[in-house]
């Protein structure tokens, strides 16, 4: 039976035919691998997360964690699942082998993770966040601390957690008040409460690794004061055995709509509970310099924002997959032309409203899958340049792709939901079938890891205008270059090369217009508007590309991704014709809105 | 403190200063209104919807009934605010007064409606049910089903349910399969199994009336033999009293994803449980003559799928009106130029991307509210037209703004609860605050009562072309009315007509040349993205006619208005122009794809 999670068929297309990622293994730092051991983990993954994870997932949706004062609780069937994903190695799948990493491309990991993302988000959160937090550690902490922390999580006995909100504080992270006081000793006491802590408080390992974000008394006020600290559950003694309770508290848990799977909860720091001698405080540890943490946490920001796209994608496609093989199978009405009542009945997927729900499923869950693997492949590329000038180049195009990996698919991977289940109908509305789950868990991106908001403001005020447009113009010259290559190819490509064309120069005329009239505040009113209309040009080119690729070869196969491009360009890039109007005539709109005329 | 639930000073513009309501009670119909009993009307809805509605919204949602195998359970509340509505003389509010009703026009009928909806949309549809049920008995079955059954459910005796989809035959009705055999007594015995039926099985009344749709042997195939019964729960003695139960057995709850407070039966009739004697199939009356079933459903059909929109957009307002309330508290981040942290934080309606997404929903809200309000002053004007030409004309018009009634609130007011969880960012998402379930709620209504596909092809494929377009040009009509008379106010308003005069001219032509080819599969491609460019049409229209009511009046009420007008008008309206291009086209994306590229 053809799995529903994801499509073998298309990663092997998408990584080995579109990103050829076979060619890193000749740059040093994969060269141990082959096309045999990506597939080998590829196929691990897919075997792992049917086993162990899809199997839990409505499970976990329906009996989400609690807490009963003490102990948080956990249905049994997540650590069954964590141990076996930390036992095939998964945890450390892209670090260093001198670290006991497997040193896999990002490209074939996050191709491998959305496996589990798709099977299950709720309980792939757990490691997902553990191995976010330990590639920060190696990347900014002292050896020390990856020795005592990075280490155990790699074997599946430690999580990790990423704590940044405070209830008044979560957009705005200038106004967080978790303070860190020194001590003589090298550590600090840290005191405050976090909020949305994903993962924050449960029984599913040895220990939890909390990354704080915190303000050492005396520093500068707002972002430029924020330090980060490593705050164990548990402190750790010399030998690596377990040592005393550290004084974090579990002070409640959130109840979301989606994503339940995922214990997400209220956390004190030094309320003095676990620190029954009456000093209380929380030992934390200094990841780095002082009031450097919010640039070490933005240098993973690239990731853990791919990595938001990658599971908003993932449950795009499994969504798609779903309803596709419900299409398939549901015999409802007659085509035009057999509309004879005593004819049996037709499978839906002949309708051709359902095709147009199936195929704007697979151009968003098939283009968002590829967009965010098409950015894993640049930070393997940034990762082992061979130059300044190479690492400062695909740095530029991370950076200004990042927001769009992060809240394009958590868009359209959602509408992808919405419409798997209306091609259910009225099954498709039941917690008997898995897409309704689907678009509850989905529901999560747009707002976690900077709202979309958040990424548009992002995006055109920071990412567009850094460098004089030094990052525009880096993925100007990339999608000049499928430009080139498209029209070489002549008939359609060329055509969707010209449209895309076409568009996309309008879209850049557009940015530089916003700025000419040097007010800051009418150029960011519509960021939004323009991150959508970016996004979508984005996508358009990923989608020619993969034509690019696709072109002269035969099959159902190839024929269908030429069909999803055509959607695409047909149906969809031509949205962004009125988003583009509201940017070129300065719209001001919102601003003009007041308060009281709500 | 203002209700967020719905904005009574809205309605009242609506209804009052829009719709002219008053003007309805020179007609013998409503004679013995007036402007007092129709505030009294609304004042009462709201104070019920407050006191026993919306104080269990949520626990509604989070205790779904439960069947043991032998009897619902459903949470007390839920029968004491029913009982409420009914001794409030909610159930016949539109009803004949000689059948016990308060005979009050449907448009005020809905806005006090609308209240209830917006409060609990789970409670709220049992009696909604009922009236509908209700409503289809007075219009069509004989006077003595009508005093058996139709009398207690005035009272909030009796419940009424719709039975139309079976395992096998949702969207397609004509594959029907529930049988009804004649007896010689006049009566049917009815055998089938009916899906998805709301209020199917509780004890929240002495009895349910089941309106079923079934087959009598030896009839016509397809839709032309179906024939309308009424299968009571419990049969009636002469006298009215209770009888013995009748031969319809509960096979099982649906368990949703939103509207859980309503309880979703899958039910059994005919199967024996009831009939231990050994004979067995449920007692039904048949209602009219028979093979006319499909067509008395039909005849309610306007007012079910408006009742519908009704209750996407209550929800759409009340998810606006929370996030507008969590908008003007939470302070967070700081506005361009205010930059300094040590500045306080201010509230995030300040920010112009929240400022969109609040006119958005304002804009869909309001807008969706107005359009199911129009339609419903419609009816009433069609229930006491003076002449044949007269209700011709209304009719024509229901006829093609039905489905836009219908699917434009469930498509643009679920947006708005989307948005609604935006504003709220992570709040939004916990089930601490009311904005996800309103999102889930919603998420129904693009499905029952014809879904989103269905309302496309209903309005392209028949209402679009009926009587060579009649209800086209009805509507035409009304459009150039509002047009004419924006324009003659000069200004703004007049600019807004122009825009909406060359968008609808084109639509209008465009709907020419799909019909044109005389390819009825091509014409109907695209059906759905019709049904969206025509809706939003119809509601920049009903926006201009708000506008023009508003014209010359101070206040942040009316400029309120009048921003949320230019909103729609600079940001939606366009959306439509992409839309037209496919439809000028005849693209064929949809048709031309095959399955095996899926």
């Amino acid at each position: 039976m053809r799995s529903t999670l994801l499509s073998r068929r298309d990663l092997e297309f998408l990584l080995y035919e579109w990103l050829a990622v076979e060619d890193l293994t000749r740059r040093p730092r994969f060269s141990d691998h082959s096309r045999q051991t990506f597939d080998a983990v590829l196929e691990l993954s897919e075997q792992l997360a049917t086993r162990y994870f899809a199997t839990h997932n409505k499970l976990n949706d329906a009996h989400e964690p609690t807490f009963d004062g003490e102990t948080v609780t956990i249905i049994p069937e997540v650590r069954t699942a964590l141990t076996a994903f930390a036992d095939a190695g998964m945890v450390g799948a892209t670090m260093d082998a001198d670290l006991g990493g497997a040193q896999l491309p990002a490209a074939v990991a996050q191709a491998a993770f959305a496996w589990f993302h798709a099977a299950n988000p709720g309980t792939s959160a757990y490691p997902l966040l553990t191995i976010g937090n330990a590639n920060l550690l190696i990347a900014h902490a002292d050896e020390e601390l990856v020795r005592r922390f990075v280490q155990p999580m790699l074997e599946g006995r430690y999580f990790g957690t990423m704590c940044l909100s405070e209830p008044q504080a979560g957009s705005s992270l200038a106004d967080i008040v978790t303070r860190a006081e020194p001590r003589d000793d090298g550590t600090y006491r840290v005191f405050g409460t976090k909020m949305w802590i994903s993962g924050g408080d449960h029984e599913l390992g040895d220990n939890i690794v909390h990354l704080v974000l915190a303000k050492i008394p005396g520093g500068p006020a707002g972002t430029k004061g924020i330090s980060l600290f490593v705050v164990p559950r548990y402190l750790v003694n010399e030998d690596g055995s377990r040592g005393e309770r550290n004084d974090v508290a579990l002070a409640g848990l959130n109840h979301k709509m989606g994503f339940r799977g995922t214990v997400n909860t209220v956390l004190n720091f030094g309320e003095g509970r676990w620190t029954p001698d009456g000093s209380p405080g929380a030992v934390g540890y200094l990841v780095g310099a002082p009031h450097q943490g919010l640039k070490y946490m933005f240098h993973m920001m690239n990731e853990a924002r791919s990595g938001v796209g990658l599971v908003a994608a993932a449950l795009g496609y499994t969504g798609y997959l779903e309803s596709l093989e419900y299409a398939r199978d549901r015999p409802q009405g007659r085509t035009k032309g057999a509309a004879d009542p005593a004819s049996p009945q037709r499978p839906i997927i002949e309708h051709a409203d359902v095709k147009r729900m199936l195929l704007a499923q697979k151009s968003y869950a098939e283009g968002g899958l590829a967009l965010v693997l098409y950015c894993a492949r640049l930070i393997d590329e940034q990762r082992t340049a061979d130059s300044d000038d190479e690492r400062r180049a695909l740095t530029l195009l991370l950076d200004i792709l990042t927001p769009i990996a992060k809240s394009w698919p958590s868009q359209w991977c959602l509408t992808a939901n919405d419409l798997a289940i209306q091609v259910l109908g009225g099954y498709g509305y039941t917690r008997e079938y898995n897409v309704e789950q689907h678009y509850r868990d989905n529901r999560l991106n747009p707002i976690h890891e900077g709202t979309h908001g958040i990424q548009g403001l992002d995006l055109l005020g920071r990412k567009v205008t850094q460098q004089s447009g030094a990052s525009l113009r880096e993925l100007d010259t990339r999608i000049r270059e499928t430009l080139a290559a498209a029209r070489e190819l002549g008939g359609e490509t060329a055509d969707l090369a010209d449209r895309l064309d076409a568009s996309w120069s309008r879209l850049v005329a557009v940015t530089g217009g916003l700025f000419a009239a040097g007010n800051v505040e009418v150029a960011l009113a519509n960021s939004s508007v323009y991150l959508e209309a970016f996004g979508h040009h984005v996508v358009a080119w990923i989608w020619l590309a993969q034509t690019v690729t696709a072109h002269g070869r035969d099959g159902d196969f190839y024929d269908g991704k030429r069909h999803a491009a055509r959607y695409f360009f047909r149906h969809e890039l031509p949205r962004t014709g009125p988003q583009l109007d509201l940017l070129a005539d300065l719209d001001t709109t919102t601003l003009d809105m007041r308060e009281n005329w709500f």
